[in-house]
């Protein structure tokens, strides 16, 4: 099996090679060289230009909004939206805008709708808790920076944009909706970064025309009163993802396929799939998460473990990233990302040394891990340890502007 | 690696099973068993409602149709388009209803734009050659019944819907707009049922809301002046499925991981990836079609070959199914499903033994291969070889209603 490649390098190829001067496909050169071609108009936040409710349908709004203690996960959304059109003929993005929460008004032939030319992501704006009107973002880069790799996995023009533009824009959109950030730690304002092909074309091929979009919905705390361990089974024929696929990227397909395989593992009484690769049985992400596992070797030393991102099926997450560069400071243990199959961690959980375990996401930063179902056996580990308490905590304590953390991690809009 | 169940078989197992009393996830269980739970407000054809443009509108539009030799493959759409809202709340799939081809109105946060919650079908309807009232499909049940198991695959609920109901709006719709199928073999009005999840929550569970529509598309010859052989590559990096994938099924996803990998073969001078998986390198797909080969064996008989379903990396194809079966009634060679390897088709072609190959689908019906890059060789082939040919003409003249093909498969509207 051939390794996958960068697709942002796979893209730039194009650049280096002729077109043929015919083809047989109905797939035209010129559209996939234009996809590719860098972009004429980039994103820029100085031409952004905002259409907001009034204070009356502001107030009206905001008198609705639920109690923050009974906010739903993604359920309840901020009254405006960042929209930013790209389309090649008007010659690439167009100037953003921000305009109320509405209804997209789609071609029923739009790619997106049809062949998945969609990707996310998913970052939060929180209220520092000591000072309300200090406005947080945890990482946006790497946010921006897997956006733009998930575009051009699928060959989505204009993923040359420059973060900071799109950041900037974000920020406007946060400002203008504040209110909408409940206060308190653990709560935020989850955003949602998203772009869709709107080309209306049915032809199998890189679309000429994208919306980039941002909608908000203000959270509360994942864990409202502590944490609640989830179990999780690996005993399903189901695959997330594959050396060669589009694992790597937050891509709307890799979702598509998980969530009748989690629906069946919810009803035999597990939370989430811990997803396994491979005739040996690598372990790759739980449910739509990152994992760790904090084992004890023999010589009595203690290694955190993350499968590592080489075979191009683990999303790199912002959360598993911050983990291990967090843990590495802290010299306590080894960090090591490393191929961990199910043989390895029934034989470390049978002698006593599989420690703790845990998810990694920006929905609940880390979920303690208190069993794992494999070849009908349940692996029971301590939920939640002291390391997923700390972690937990400590990166927090960073995101709501408590503690300072490493230079460019909790960054100020 | 267990081998991967049919959906609709894993859905039903919900019912079997009793739902734990309490979860700690945050997909609900009454939220699964209800997406799988029988529909109680069925797809009723008896229902359709018809919102139609006027007379005057309709003759303005024709007005400004292509002519049909100009046509280009799902860029011109037919004036109407058929509706069906699921909606759990209201018990159910909706009223259908027929309305002037429109954009949709979808909130930012539907599923389908997030997680790829999206599946569709590729159909055409013919005119007959000898009575242009006589309108056909082909073949309309097996659409039918992959629809459902996409919909399965992808935990929608209201996959059990009668297809007959489904066929017969459809009917309705290409009766209303017939004006729009270009008259002539080759030429026909390119259908696409699609289901998006238009549930507008960020949560990863089964959609409790669905838009079933169909949009419609005149479409001419795809070989417009005789046949154009393709040429293939494999030495790419990508993988289009995998077993315990969603290959099976006709999902965005699928798609979406494919169109930077295209285009990047299509920039070396290759119109499509010949997709191959695995160590052994077995051969799966061709672009988006389903692939044959006609070899000579040792002993001189001539052995058609497809790749078998059963690994569920391959896609369903009603073409695919109708050479089968046509060519078993031939019984003039071996037809076979089982696996090809890349090493097998290198060892043919060496040997002159590798008689013919040729994509197979809807949009083509077949498309003959004139050469497959292997480890950076050409291997040549002869295109379009008398098979391809006899095929191509006859599936069409059943399609198109000249000859009596076998029972159900051209199907009067």
């Amino acid at each position: 099996m051939m390794h996958s490649i960068l697709p942002r390098q796979a893209l730039r190829l194009l650049h280096t090679v002729s077109p043929p001067s015919s083809s047989s496909s109905s797939l035209s050169i010129t559209a996939v060289t234009a996809a590719a071609t860098t972009t004429r108009r980039a994103i820029s936040s100085s031409q952004l230009s905002i259409d907001p409710l009034t204070s009356d349908q502001l107030n009206s709004l905001h008198s609705k909004l639920p109690p923050k203690e009974t906010l739903k996960f993604g359920k309840t959304f901020a009254p405006h939206m960042l929209q930013i059109y790209y389309n090649k003929e008007k010659g690439g993005w167009q100037s953003p805008t921000i305009v109320p929460f509405q209804d997209l008004k789609l071609s029923p032939a739009s790619a997106a709708l049809h062949y998945g030319l969609e990707c996310f992501e998913g970052m939060k704006a929180y209220k520092s808790i000591n000072d309300e009107s200090d406005l947080r973002l945890f990482r946006p880069e790497l946010n921006m920076k897997r956006l733009k790799d998930s575009m051009a996995r699928l060959a989505m023009p204009g993923f040359d944009f420059d973060p900071q533009e799109l950041i900037h824009c974000i920020g406007k959109l946060v400002r203008l909706d504040q209110d909408w950030i409940p206060s308190g730690k653990g709560y935020s304002l989850y955003l949602r970064p998203t772009v869709i092909a709107t080309h209306p074309y049915l032809g199998l091929s890189p679309p000429d025309e994208l919306l980039l979009y941002v909608i908000t919905s203000p959270v509360g705390p994942y864990y409202a009163s502590g944490f609640n361990p989830v179990r999780l089974t690996t005993d399903n024929p189901y695959v997330r993802a594959w050396p060669g696929g589009a694992g790597a990227s937050k891509v709307g397909g890799n979702y598509a396929s998980t969530i009748m395989p989690g629906a069946l593992a919810n009803a035999r009484g597990y939370s989430q799939i811990l997803w396994i690769f491979g005739e040996d049985e690598h372990v790759t992400e739980v449910g739509a998460m990152n994992v760790f596992f904090l084992l004890e070797k023999e010589n009595g030393n203690r290694e955190l473990v993350t499968p590592p991102l080489t075979r191009g099926d683990i999303l790199p997450g912002v959360t598993r990233q911050s983990i291990l560069e967090l843990t590495k400071t802290w010299g306590e243990f080894d960090v090591v990302e490393r191929s961990i199959t199910m043989p390895e961690i029934q034989d470390v959980g049978s002698r006593g040394r599989l420690i703790e375990a845990f998810g990694a996401g920006t929905a609940a930063v880390v979920t303690p891990i208190s069993a794992i179902q494999y070849k009908g056996q349940d692996i029971e580990i301590d939920a939640p340890g002291d390391l997923t308490k700390r972690l937990f905590s400590d990166l927090m304590d960073i995101q709501y502007g408590e503690v300072e953390g490493p230079k460019g991690w909790s960054v100020r809009i």
